[in-house]
């Protein structure tokens, strides 16, 4: 089956675990209205379903071909992205002065939830038009906004990021594109960027590549980059599409997944380009984007292990193998145990994943929109703490959960064109980009937690406590049970976060050897948290939603929580063996 | 770079993990010189090196090919086939009376773990006409065996094993293939099997099926199967291929890796057949072939593990990004402490899944070499034990370090061709194969844990009490800290084990519920042992060989032990959560 959202669920973690109410009644969002939360969602979901998923083999089977006009993307894909832009799906949380809906961010990332879940390679296409977006709305000078953000948020034009050079990955300091400034106060862009999502296509009149280069008198590293906007076709007085830039697509990357994306080789050649904001400070504007974006990959992991999810239930119900008790004949295998647990685990780790990523998503919105100072810093620490964890998490989830999606398909799964291998295959690259999940491990610890002294996870430590009060209060046994395992979990990320900031400064090599299994680890108390917080809010609903949060939360509280406390020594103790190691092991 | 199989790393598993000294002057064994070890592995490493593994990128590409006369294996295979066959490696521990070398069974299973790391797909072929030797060792007639053994033993011919139908998968008994008796002793065979790994080929001059039929007077169920020999050309009375029978490939799965190993649907019409063993017995024949396939394909997982962590390593040492303090310039990524976390995991977890699937084949040969009755009774309870575990505990393994050895290589490792991205598709299949690796935690806690009320694995539990206490009296201080963690993850498995035991009978879905994290949790303890005392019997080698050993048992546990006893909530209170849950959950 293909991929049909799930919004009552996706309405329940904004509401329960994410806390969307919280947004309501702010001046920059006075176009939100609770009740349209639903209408929007569900309109989005009929776009994914009716047009994104029916495409999303298609693009598998047939991908993006570079032709002598440029990149030329699957059948369909132009008239799909037709339809997104004409539902104005692009301006959904831009705000109104630019032609947006001025809706709060968390809503437009519900959306693109559901056209990744429908088909992850489309949905990076206006994945990455947001995110230049927001680096113009940001840095863009009046000028450029005017220029630009207009035909971004209409959805005319689409955007890019060339961050990565074949020298120059997670390292970008190393990158070699140079930027010669010209008379005009424009600048001519050399050299070649490489795994450029979306780099070429026909499905826009124009393309706005954003670009890090280098000034010829630029200090080495990171501290001498620039970001530069580089439009395929130049605008001209009126605004519209002209001359043809310095800028092509010279190759596309053969990928194992997400094979309707284009992955392009770009070669700029005197490219006519122009900065956006200061010069040598290109690294804090694309940091814009990357924020952004790599919140927008978490929910990539989250949309992917959806589907799986999905393809995976819907398998379980056809296919029938053995025999139960309760059933006559042939069962279908979901009502053997195994298969149950399979999806329960599912479930639950998207469940958590999506509650973080929202999470995130309301603290981005909030640390913009909420009137007082305090709580704009306050949001702000809690968005800058959950990113990595959103980006992290989420993805290595999305491949643990198409994974298991696989599986439940048995030898089926294993057939190259089966959704459950597109998504086992499309979910690998979302660990990869936007920063690797190590990168964001060193962010969550070096940057986020210690760059705090500990108070960024302290606070989050603090709402756990209050959410173990909670449960306790119920005196449901099975929320006190939820309460016991989330106490003794948070427990363990406080010793952990603890050790962390106490070990990072003296011995750094040490810190950052545990810095993944941390990550891992504060997902699990976090995402764990937010299931028990929305297993108590469901008490007040109908008794299947109260009974299905309550065993998602249970069955998350005695798997992943219940380990957690176990998993510390993996942090504090994990790399020193290794590390001590390392000349025997890999002669280093 | 290429896989080269790690001949002292795998003599080390077979002698501190395994034990082999074990099979020591045992009669069945006569062959069998400790000295021949090293001359053995070093030479199946070359073939395993210089042939298979340039193969390896060739049969992803090309895949095998369907033709009018049958299917071609992919270019080189054939050459490949032929020198295999001409090393005398299929009859390595086959007796001699039937041309093999009557070596141990262990050392087979060594050697075809190098040639699956080399080439899965390729490694898939003789893996079959193993255990078609095996079933003919053990079920044939004496005319049966002289017909057949020696050709297959001598590579001349090949094996396959066909089970599944599109209705019969795990649930075997479901099959519908007809066996109708002839006048003289033989049978007609008709229907379609699926999934038929190395079906048809062109590499050897016969194929020998064993495949499961029903007669037409049989019971429903499994009770109702037997096993029939089917050869692709009937031998003649001098023994040669003679006319062709009844049975062809008609289909090649088009799948997500392996694509160098054809998987066939075979059709069956009237093709000629001979009972293999007694009527109505087939499925307890098969298990004959299932026990040994499924610790061959635990080998698989330990193979694609062992060829994804040298591709990650040879990438780390040569992709730089980003400086640490101890190089100059730009720094091979193999120096910052998260990448060699992700390498350590791996190569913690390959050598557990090792020394697991070899013990496991040293029990298997001394359940029928082993000149007492007691030491053969306890070695075949120890087989049964670890043979589910060998096949799921690795093959999952195999998936998730062929996903880390993806993100060691960041971005080129989701470019399709990389060998990164071909041992993680082709990784995918193990865990399905050869029963489920649901099918598996199922046969371990009913048939080999209950079934022996819980025995199998107190004397697993023994043994590793016993490792506690030689690493306690080493008073190596790394050595007690690995000794405390060892004890109470086998606590853990003890408290697990008795839980099931006590609850399979009464509750057994709940039982079953946990089957699968039971399995993972038997997996971590009984991999951390045998790592441990690796550690200790590492102590009488050279100084790397210690600090090497020593490092990957205290990171094993650290990391996989230390978190045992927090996995036991999810074993014993996980599945109540969605069996409660189970009608809100999934409508059942």
């Amino acid at each position: 089956m293909a991929y049909d959202a799930p919004v009552s669920e996706l309405v329940f973690a904004l509401e329960a675990h994410a806390g969307i109410s919280k947004l309501e009644g702010l001046a920059d969002f006075a176009a939100y209205d609770p009740d349209l939360v639903v209408p929007i969602l569900e309109e989005a979901a009929k776009l994914a379903r009716d047009v994104l998923a029916p495409l999303n083999p298609v693009g598998d089977r047939h991908g993006a071909v570079l032709t002598d006009d440029g990149v030329v993307a699957p059948p369909g894909f132009a008239d799909a992205y037709t339809a997104f832009r004409e539902g104005g799906w692009m301006g959904l949380s831009v705000p109104e002065e630019w032609g947006g809906q001025g809706l709060p961010k968390v809503l437009a990332l519900a959306v693109m939830e559901m056209f990744h879940g429908a088909n992850m390679a489309f949905g990076l296409c206006p994945m990455l038009s947001f995110g230049a977006i927001e680096a113009l709305l940001a840095h863009g000078t009046p000028e450029q906004q005017a220029a630009y953000l207009p035909k971004l948020v209409s959805g005319e034009w689409t955007g890019t990021m060339n961050l990565t050079e074949p020298q120059a990955g997670s390292d970008v300091g190393a990158l070699k594109t140079r930027a010669v400034p010209l008379d005009d106060g424009s600048y001519a862009i050399s050299g070649q960027k490489i795994y450029i999502t979306w780099g070429d296509h026909e499905m826009a009149e124009n393309i706005i590549h954003l670009v890090l280069a280098r000034l010829p008198d630029a200090p080495a590293g990171s501290r001498g980059i620039s970001l530069f906007l580089v439009p395929k076709f130049i605008p001209q007085a009126d605004g519209t599409p002209g001359a043809r830039n310095g800028v092509r697509c010279i190759g596309l990357e053969k990928k194992m997944g997400i094979h309707g994306s284009p992955t392009c080789v770009m070669e700029y050649t005197d490219a006519k380009g122009w900065l956006i904001g200061e010069v040598n400070k290109g690294l804090a504007c694309m940091f814009t984007m990357m924020n952004s974006a790599r919140l927008n990959v978490g929910l990539e992991g989250v949309a992917v292990g959806e589907a799986a999810y999905q393809t995976a239930f819907a398998y379980a119900q056809e296919r029938k193998q053995g025999r139960v008790e309760s059933v006559t004949g042939p069962a279908p295998i979901l009502h053997h145990a195994d298969v149950r647990r399979t999806l329960t685990t599912m479930r639950a780790r998207v469940a958590a994943a999506r509650a973080i990523c929202y999470a995130c998503a309301v603290a981005a919105d909030l640390s913009h929109a909420a009137p007082d100072a305090e709580t704009r810093a306050a949001a702000r620490v809690r968005e800058d703490l959950l990113t990595p964890i959103a980006k992290a998490w989420s993805t290595d989830m999305g491949v643990d959960v198409a994974s298991l999606g696989v599986q439940v398909h048995g030898g089926m799964g294993f057939m190259n064109e089966t959704l459950a291998a597109q998504l086992y295959r499309d979910a690998r690259i979302a660990p990869i980009y936007e920063g690797t999940n190590g990168i964001q491990a060193i962010d969550l610890v070096g940057r986020k937690l210690a760059g705090t002294k500990g108070a960024s996870m302290r606070a989050m430590i603090t709402e756990i406590e209050e959410t173990v009060r909670e449960a306790r209060a119920t005196n449901d046994p099975q929320l006190v049970q939820i309460a016991d395992r989330l106490k003794a979990a948070a427990a363990a990320l406080t010793e952990a976060s603890d050790w962390m900031v106490r070990t990072l400064p003296d011995e750094p090599e040490k810190a950052l050897a545990g810095a993944t299994e941390y990550l891992a680890l504060s997902g699990d108390v976090i995402g764990g948290h937010f299931l028990a917080r929305g297993a108590i809010a469901a008490r007040a609903l109908d008794p299947a939603q109260r009974a299905r949060q309550l065993a998602l939360a249970g069955y998350f509280a005695e798997t992943a929580l219940a380990a957690a406390p176990g998993r510390v020594p993996a942090i504090t103790e994990g790399g020193a063996r290794f590390i001590e190691g390392s000349e025997a092991l890999f002669g280093v």
